[in-house]
């Protein structure tokens, strides 16, 4: 041993940790037995929200590049599973605070007063370096967001603003991804017209279908045709670009058909790890909406409708920032524009053999 | 051993079971791998919705009278118990299916057409047996209730909804409670009396802060009194028929009161197992209401934007339902008509004996 | 508002907690990913054991006392209902750290030297607190936790060693419980009078099942010898206090009978509070023990059969203390002593009537 | 449409599925309200136990082949997951069947002897297909084995045993791996001489360190000595020979040597979903044995110390038997042959090249 002796309570600074529950009850009236659970567990949250943080950024810096390593790829779709597998604490971790009764919340409520969850930094970066800029949030949300924090506070997720997310590095990678193209071979072009196939074949069958009412096959044509103008915004440059404008896809064109291009042929070797990675993407996404789902249904079941501590509306707006403030929607979209099996092109074999390893063995 | 012996197999039927997965894929094309998986797993949900049923119905059957006895109270609270666990594991199961991709499920998707959860029977008995009866699903809900079904089965639901529910049986039972009142105690007439004296508290206190801007002064009078009116659609019977009319309660008041009381002395003998009832509904309430939830972004994930199987516009519709059918939102809305301990009327003696056991050791 | 107002952060001593994460590899070497992670979680147990400690400690003050309250017993089971929650997540919280490679373990393990969680304070308070005492612990562990412990730490356990133990005020509380005996009813000598009418009615059809080999006929006649043994040592006093003498039970006789006669009659309105207050105690005997077990898997899984960075001899020792540590083991051997319900004695209506409330709606 | 519409609980067989619960305390006496679940929940599991071996006989079908194809190893790794997700649900499910109290069990339990979960033949075939082999299975498990089953499933199982078990298809794989060497570099060399200076270096520390008691500093000699022979085995196939004869190891040394070095490299291209195999195989480990844990202690819950149905020894055969019937246990002890990632070899410029893709981006 060439360093002195470690001791466990030391190298944890329990000391520290253990002694950092300041009771407000206790300071300005007899203590409240639940406020002890209150501050650990939004402790406990800080803690690992600070882990997300580490791996968040370990990743980040990865992907912070003009070309992502493929054996980097490895250790990010390590970390980002890490990630998850904290998600799924953070939402069971709901169950603890719900054993407190709205009644012995009240023990020590008012002496919170104005604090509030909107407060907590750690969460903001971890939304913010993911993709959650500002003005992607909620109107009462952006107002919190200037106002309830601490001057330092607002600087520094300012400052982080002008910094690019975590979506957008991804957004840059999969922008760069080649393939798809030959000389004589050109991927889209294959694709689109696959999919014409395919829903040509569709109309078919419906306008053939002597079983169905007038109407039933009206709607079902005008089901049809929002669908073909859904892959034309896909397709056409133009109209995606204008669907980008309005706010409606957050995704660039490239990252978009790259993504779609590894999930029709996520098991090449090439694409393997690029595959996870999209998967992880939805899966920290889930648990996110999830998480904030199920936080709102507490706080419902704690404070039943009245204001939050830190005067927000409470419950009603949780619940509405849950869709509002999902980062990876586009990825979850991307099954829209996935057509089954035995019409997705054939890759011819020069691209084919571009995806694999070096050694054969 | 008085019967003839029992062989595992043939006890559980696996003969019958094991057997009853009959692939669409397979009789009409290839084999899609991941089909097998689709059915199991809807058989899952299938036979712990059966079990549900089987314990919502024996709880149904406890309450379904005048008078429910103290030791019947017991068992209801462990069945459900029973029926929260198994909740859990059909909110954990979305994660197997969740394995299958967007790809694998195109296999044999178009040959379920127009099959649909929707038309599962037994879902919708424990929905409607709890309380969610169909004027108060959404609109196109109601539409798919009349339209998918086949006939027997519209006809079953139909003479289900002349019943009462579980939730009407829970608001006749609560509506019974006595208590409150002696000669000279009348406990809501003291009750209301704290709620002004806090609230006139409040008041005072925002009047007098003049670390206040004038305009989040007002805002916070503004809020005070909307609380003030909350309370008062409580205390006045005519205001709370009105909110009744309305739809935006549910509960009868004398429930509500009731409900409201219990919470206040939950720990008195007589109330442990009425509390631990109210905690139950909750926990049944929200677990569906999570199953929802993460099932309406399974379905994003797999489909996309696409329509359902069975027609259904989707994740849209599924996140909507989501909050629409929850059952026992009454009960969570209680936590806005509790006040803090100090302000809780004591019990007289007299009342207060008469929540105990006979037996003193 | 009549406090200063609180911030989140400072109310957490956000500052403190998370700067408490201060790597050895840091210090001494190339700073390791995984040691952040390795900290937090670590930290993340402490703050809940913390919480754990919290409310076992104010259980534990409401049954040090000559009689129990009923309205206490509430408060009881709520809080032992929330140590569960507690213990689930400190479960799950394993596949959390079971994210970190061997190798990436190797990259900060040899700084940490000898430090051990063997060396968690609070960890042995919660064993000592429950009734896990010195005594009854494994050799080696006896010794780590003579030798491995700061002089004070070492101190302030034995100190604790001379209190009761939560699970010797349980034995007490039982103890004292009154029932089951009026002038002319004593409830255990009817129940030995069921049990004897039970065991010789399964004699009698093994001995005359023709279709059993003789050599079955012999063992499974033995094996009810051995069901009757188990039973007297329960009805003599004289052979249950042999039983205690050699460990092989911790309850008191008197406690255990009280045990059986509540899990008999649990739905009895004065019962209700103490059977789910023994099924806590089965609960949490089953969480500790699964995340032992759980536990010794993950410690398995990076190390291999290496030795701890405490000298500990690893998982194999972590899994023999998995089934030594189990503190209400005689919670769980009650299911030996029950019978069909047929068999249960009627109580005469005397005694039924004394364990109901004193108001009858 | 080009196929007869399909009904939901058709597609389900859901009139034969849900008419599949057969009470044998109905048959023969009152309806025990429990039996229900009892038979559901065992169905449940066998459910599920059919998906798992339909997921794992298509992995085994893609392992029984000379050349396992990279684009085969992601679908792998994906059902092998699949299979993991499943295998929580099963652990967790556990709970569920936790809520039948030892007396409403004793309700219908009679009515099933000699029944045992031992005569599910599917879990043996999931036991059997992953690799445990009836000669590793303990004594008393042998037997039962061979005797209560029916002849027909007693042959079954008898003909598989003569197939290869997925342990053994990957220990094939695994062996056929090959890297590691070229004409002037052989890696087990190199490792080897790492190792030897890893653990002089130890020696030499402890040796000179004069703050250890003779004992002490004799105990950590000892022990490093037997580390050295632990690795010694490892290198010398003679003495691994042995140790595989002795049935102490199971993997054959060179799939071990090639494990380990997945291990080292797992983030070069062509290991990072051999690595996650790997990994795989760990999980299905962990959540099995974590189900025969969970269940031996729900088994004491119900039972107490009685013996089972079956006639079986009852809880404490199945704890012994977790231990027992790990199959990927070597692979849990790869992390004893693991070094610090200084130690490790530097692969030479030629090997890394031959470990990435063709194409560079």
């Amino acid at each position: 041993m060439k360093h002195p002796p470690v001791y466990y309570g030391d190298y944890l600074a329990l000391d520290t940790i253990l002694n950092s529950q300041k009771l407000k009850s206790k300071e300005y009236g007899e203590e409240a037995h639940d406020e002890t659970l209150f501050i650990i567990i939004h402790q406990a949250y800080e803690l690992w929200f600070k882990q997300i943080i580490h791996e968040l950024n370990s990743v980040y810096a990865l992907f912070n590049t003009k070309r992502v390593k493929p054996t980097d790829l490895g250790v990010v779709n390590h970390r980002l599973n890490r990630i998850t597998q904290i998600q799924k604490i953070l939402v069971d971790q709901l169950s603890i605070i719900e054993t407190m009764t709205p009644l012995d919340f009240m023990d020590f409520r008012d002496y919170l007063v104005p604090a509030s969850g909107f407060q907590s930094i750690q969460f903001r970066i971890v939304e913010l370096r993911l993709g959650l800029r500002q003005e992607y949030r909620l109107g009462i949300d952006k107002k919190f967001f200037n106002s309830r924090l601490k001057k330092s506070d607002q600087v520094f997720l300012e400052k982080m603003e002008e910094e690019p997310t975590f979506l957008e590095l991804v957004d840059a990678w999969l922008s760069r991804m080649p393939f798809g193209k030959t000389e004589d071979f050109d991927f889209w072009t294959e694709y689109e017209a696959s999919v014409s196939k395919m829903l040509d074949s569709d109309q078919e069958i419906i306008e053939s279908n002597e079983t169905l009412h007038p109407k039933e096959k009206e709607m079902e044509l005008k089901m049809l045709e929002a669908t073909r103008e859904n892959f034309n915004c896909l397709f056409d440059a133009k109209k995606y670009a204008k669907l980008k404008e309005q706010g409606l896809v957050r995704l660039s064109r490239e990252a978009k058909l790259a993504a779609i291009f590894i999930q029709l042929y996520k098991n090449e070797p090439i694409f393997q790890a690029p595959g996870l990675l999209l998967d992880s993407l939805l899966d920290i996404d889930e648990q996110f909406s999830t998480w904030r789902y199920r936080h709102a249904i507490m706080v419902h079941r704690i404070l039943g409708t009245k204001i939050g501590t830190g005067g927000s509306s409470g419950h009603e707006y949780l619940k509405r920032s849950t869709e509002n403030n999902r980062v990876f929607l586009d990825f979850f979209n991307l099954a829209t524009f996935l057509i089954p099996k035995p019409y997705i092109p054939t890759l011819p074999e020069k691209i084919k053999a571009e995806l694999g390893f070096i050694h054969e063995d």
